[in-house]
């Protein structure tokens, strides 16, 4: 069977997150049922992060294993036919090498998340940005993220439910970008890693969201690091403002398509 | 009775346009019945762009005259308070200078268009967007766009509708720039002019579009212009593309506050 790799985004709000449920609305569960109706007995399908309910992707990738060897864009073509109108959509479709997993291969993940301060409800970008009300200390959170840099034991930082083996993980990018803006000023956490924590990107910024706001310093933060106990973690930050923003993989398929 | 001078953000989706219409809901009259919580009586509003249905505005400029003289301040965070959950913000108030009006002081208003060029549907920008299916030829919708600045008879690019005394308007901007992203290509098309003719931008948009997409020549935009007939005017781009993006005043009651 011809495996195919699927670039894919999504709007998280309808959604209990990216993996089937029963009885629940899932992104998994929206594309499958567009898969049954291209071709019988699809096999389950896999993707590099498993979004939480609420979280939103710019570029999630996925495989799934068809018996026609479709044309790349013809089955994109077909998948947002039959995905309508979820708003989930498939920006690109290419055969995958051989060996290739969507989830075993990744290297890299990217998220971002995106954090608007300004009074007025957020009403053009209502459940895209996490709005908080008063501008964030950017260098402040900077210093912050610094300290979670490299490799750690990451416990402080991991949903009680998190599944992974350790909570040792090595982080690569946690950037603070300041966007000033007509209405206010945006902030972007651009986070990049191997893999991730459940809940880590979202515990990451709320904590540093704390330091933003001058209600923890930033060596607060490595405080928390160091104490590994989910406890002593700031508050998690909300779904809506986090998008999975890229995934990479040794051998991309999209590039050589 | 003090003058305020409103900074105001709507999702245009969902209202029937700006001005007030019995049993339809309008951003004037979402607007006017939060204005009613605050005190009994308050006289109609006025705006600096009667915005049609379904445009949003990223900062439409509106007076309203109370009898309290409210803090600014206060005024912005109740009438948020009270507009809940109609998507309208207001960004900032001020007290107007003595004789200014939000529609007959403004010296110039600002209007951006977003085209976004892809495949797949726009899912986490659904109706913020107009999504076209192929890139465009940018350079030659900005050769198309360069024949509509100055002073002209804009009949071709009046709607049937309008109201206005006369054709002649005075369009002091109107640039294409293009900007690449990771699913696409978007086009936003910023235009200034002092005042506009219903449906003007729509129409340029909608024109310049058909030069993108090369079944007109840059030349035909001039023929068009020239022909003052609305029958050589393209399609219509679709309202949900359009913000009103920012009015100019000489004395501008936001700096002054």
């Amino acid at each position: 069977m011809p495996r195919f790799a699927l670039r894919i985004e999504y709007q998280g709000a309808d959604f209990s997150g990216w993996q089937r449920q029963r009885d629940l609305p899932t992104v998994q569960g929206a594309l499958e049922a567009a898969l049954a109706r291209l071709e019988p007995d699809v096999p389950s399908i896999a993707a590099a992060g498993r979004t939480d309910a609420g979280v939103h992707a710019l570029a999630q990738v996925a495989q799934v294993d068809l018996t026609r060897d479709w044309a790349p864009f013809r089955l994109a073509e077909a998948l947002n036919f039959h995905l309508k109108p979820a708003p989930v959509a498939v920006l690109a479709a290419a055969r995958a090498p051989d060996g290739w997993h969507a989830r075993f291969s990744a290297t890299e993940r990217r998220y971002l998340f995106r954090v608007l301060a300004r009074r007025a409800p957020a009403v053009l970008e209502a459940g895209l940005v996490w709005q908080v009300r008063a501008p964030l200390d950017a260098p402040a959170m900077q210093a912050g993220a610094d300290c979670l840099i490299g490799r750690h034991d990451f416990t402080t930082f991991r949903a009680a439910e998190c599944q992974a083996d350790s909570p040792v993980k090595t982080l690569g990018e946690l950037r603070v970008e300041e966007i000033p803006r007509h209405d206010g000023v945006e902030y972007r956490f651009h986070v990049r890693a191997r893999s991730f924590l459940h809940n880590q990107v979202r515990s990451f910024v709320g904590t540093l969201e704390r330091v933003g706001a001058g209600a923890w310093r930033p060596e607060d933060v490595a405080a928390a690091l160091e104490a590994r106990d989910r406890a002593a973690c700031g508050p998690v930050a909300p779904p809506h403002g986090l998008y999975l923003a890229g995934v990479s993989y040794p051998e991309d398929p999209f590039r050589a398509s």
